[in-house]
């Protein structure tokens, strides 16, 4: 049995010997070479969209990919035959670096660093963010300090994130399909939106991209957020509906969006986005560094080779 | 006995009951009133300069300025005689808007949102800083896993600090005064800090404004960090040497500086530091919000009139 590699990422292949299987590196913006299109594993990261199309029809006995991006969208759209092949994604290699910048992006909404780069650029002291500043004033968001935060989209990234915000005093909450406590968060399911939203100062979104997710904040979601609250999105682009946010941020709807994906990247050079009232572009910067993927991999090998059921299994 | 107490900020003087002491309430930026230069206790917030000078020649009864500042530096000045006259400070008030704050700072150095901005105002993407990255490279701070994290000036700010940043997988060590161990973290003595400086990928200055202070962080210990070095000060301005730190930057020795505090503040606008390469400024806003004021004011109201030592004596 033959398992590719790829070589755009330092992977410790030693952890994966003693399976019997044969360990194969290859280049990802290349054509798998013909005497390698016999593989049955292939391990994907930042491959093209011209090897991904080209590997869905020329690796006829595939029966397994394993991405190591948490939301492997290419991979679902280049044309694997998904009867045969089983794709697991990379979710869980991605925590600690997404919630860092979330993290990250919420204190830059809340402490306002971006106002203060622009009156920086103009030599500008911004005084009215600095000195003394009420302490947790009610309809604004200015600290994470007793803050109410909704997690939509509360899966392996949100339960990493979770304790950071906690530690840092803010009231944490999710959303996701299924109900109940994870990690000692409370979890509700969507239909839950309508109470939850009014009383919540930042929105982080981390759903993965997909039909069930387009435009999940849409206008009238949107409207139920109170004026100061802040959106933050670091799942998928594709799950808010970005000409109701350029409106809402426009009409002071809401507090401010912070954004590191979007229906379009990079994001046009038109997009009404980058310049609408308190948007944070960060450039899908997030992840994109894969943490400790050999341990997945071997886990996920074991079980193949043993025939049970695969992890992170879309 | 009469105690002084500020109109600038909301305090829950019911808390504050109990003890044989009469609460006046007076006005930080006028003279104290003719009949309550009497009083023996002030406690003090945002004073201007003036009322602070007149008091300290008109309360001629004074026995103990509480101040809410962290850094009363002002009332250092301000012509107290402290033959007389015990100073305490607010340090505590403020760990944890601090702390948070640091954190958001370190943040915006590693995941560089100060760069995006720049980008964003003129509609472009920053595609270096999106997309696949390397995993915590060496020569980088890119991210606070496993970075070295230094804080020089380990005292209460620093204690609630280092915990969220061992969170996300800092390697924490301090500098202060005294050496030892301070809530796990191992603190050392200010000549260690030519071995310390080399290994350290943050340094963050959290030290009181002081003679002893000035200028703490020269020429000289800029040169022993390594290039990609961030300094990020949230203590007082006078602890670092500007114009040190300009060099530093201009030639590349140091990552960037990420600055709260400055020698003089507003930052005249002349200050090469508002475009020196990697320069976040930020206005003084670090703290600027005690929190549970009551609760130290009441511990030493307490040993005062137990002629117990107080709290935060300076
Ligand atoms: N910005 C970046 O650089 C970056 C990096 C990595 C990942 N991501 C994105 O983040 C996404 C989440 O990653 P993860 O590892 O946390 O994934 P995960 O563990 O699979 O969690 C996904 C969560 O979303 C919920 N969910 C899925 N579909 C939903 C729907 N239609 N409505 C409501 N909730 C829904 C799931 O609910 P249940 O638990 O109830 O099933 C789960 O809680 C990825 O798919 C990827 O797109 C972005
Ligand atoms: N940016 C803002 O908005 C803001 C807000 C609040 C406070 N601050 C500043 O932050 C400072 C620290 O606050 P804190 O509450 O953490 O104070 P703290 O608890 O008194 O801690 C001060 C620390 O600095 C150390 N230190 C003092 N002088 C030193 C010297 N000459 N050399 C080396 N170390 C020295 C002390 O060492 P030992 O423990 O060994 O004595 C102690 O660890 C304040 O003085 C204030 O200026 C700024």
């Amino acid at each position: 049995m033959k398992l590719l590699y790829p070589t755009s990422i330092p992977l410790d292949t030693q952890s994966l010997e003693g399976f019997s299987v044969t360990l194969q590196p290859y280049d990802v913006k290349s054509p798998i070479p013909e005497e390698h299109t016999d593989a049955e594993i292939l391990v994907a990261w930042t491959n093209s969209a011209d090897n991904l199309k080209d590997a869905a029809k020329r690796l006829t006995k595939l029966r397994w990919i394993q991405a190591l991006a948490a939301g492997p969208n290419d991979i679902l759209n280049a044309g694997f035959d998904t009867s045969k092949v089983t794709i697991t994604t990379g979710s869980g290699l991605h925590d600690r670096t997404v919630s860092e910048h979330t993290l990250g992006l919420l204190l830059n909404a809340a402490r306002r660093f971006y106002e203060m780069r622009d009156y920086q650029l103009q030599n500008k002291w911004p005084g009215h963010l600095g000195g003394p500043q009420p302490d947790r004033p009610k309809n604004a968001f200015t600290t994470l300090r007793d803050a109410n935060v909704l997690i939509w989209g509360f899966g392996n990234i949100a339960k990493a994130l979770a304790p950071h915000l906690t530690a840092l005093g803010a009231v944490v909450r999710g959303v996701a399909r299924h109900p109940g406590v994870r990690n000692g968060i409370e979890v509700y399911s969507e239909d839950k939106l309508p109470e939850l939203l009014p009383s919540t100062d930042a929105l982080v979104m981390i759903l993965p991209g997909s039909e069930s997710t387009r435009n999940a904040l849409n206008a009238e979601r949107l409207k139920l957020l109170p004026s100061h609250a802040w959106v933050v999105n670091v799942g998928r682009g594709t799950s808010v509906d970005e000409a109701a946010l350029v409106e809402a941020l426009k009409k002071g709807e809401i507090g401010g969006a912070a954004l590191d994906v979007f229906v379009k990247e990079p994001l046009p050079e038109d997009s009404p986005l980058w310049s609408a009232p308190n948007v944070i572009v960060s450039p899908h910067a997030a992840g994109g560094r894969p943490q400790d993927a050999e341990v997945l991999i071997a886990d996920n090998l074991r079980r193949f080779l043993a025939g049970q059921a695969l992890k992170n299994v879309i």
